[in-house]
């Protein structure tokens, strides 16, 4: 048996040496705030976010992640509908043809989650020590 | 379309108001001590292994799961293969007709998973505090 075979896949993100993790931050409905959906947002979807704003175009970033259109834009759907303010806005026509960005609310969602993160991986490097 | 279907199923366990996570341990082999397999320890695999500590017998631990023998039986196998000491072992014959029980080094294993994930949630409990 090739070894490729016989690795196991782990889940989650290895954050510390001992410990690996995934989380998800959930949108306002959850804490009740009006005119949210429920939902959350994952690595995935930040990853998608982020490509959105370096891109500036949802097909560029759906391509770039390997994705369709369709999968991305229903993605985009979802978290806008958890907030109470979009997260992603389409340019309509203009000079550039109408491209897609990220709005200020769309840019504090992925600073507080890459921000988590990072103190996620300092908690979870220092509770690896105390695991036999 | 009725209210259960419009809920979106949210991933990992509600840690914090915010934010939801999971998170696995994962085993000797990853840490280069000799004798163990890579693998890892979540949620369910504790459950199992605290119902055969409470039961004391796999059948019976796999039922309360409403799990196949066959399936805890392999999820023994892999949690037993991630250690230099077994986690579970079968106790052969004897008045008691051959329960199962949890090893010291499975019962240090199920006390890792609790007191991190007692940590997790406070750790967590006040990032929330971070998010708007």
């Amino acid at each position: 048996m090739p070894d490729s075979k016989s690795k196991t896949k782990l889940p989650g993100e290895a954050y510390s040496s001992k410990i690996r993790a995934r989380f998800w931050i959930v949108g306002d409905a959850t804490s009740e705030v009006e005119g949210g959906s429920e939902g959350y947002v994952g690595i995935g979807r930040i990853e998608l976010l982020e490509n959105i704003e370096r891109l500036g175009s949802m097909s560029q970033a759906a391509k770039a992640m390997g994705m369709s259109y369709k999968k991305a834009w229903k993605l985009v759907q979802d978290l806008n509908g958890m907030y109470a303010e979009p997260l992603v806005i389409k340019e309509q026509g203009g000079k550039s043809g109408g491209g897609t960005q990220l709005t200020e609310r769309g840019k504090v969602v992925i600073l507080e989650f890459r921000t988590l993160e990072k103190e996620l991986t300092l908690f979870l490097e220092a509770q690896s020590s105390k695991i036999i």
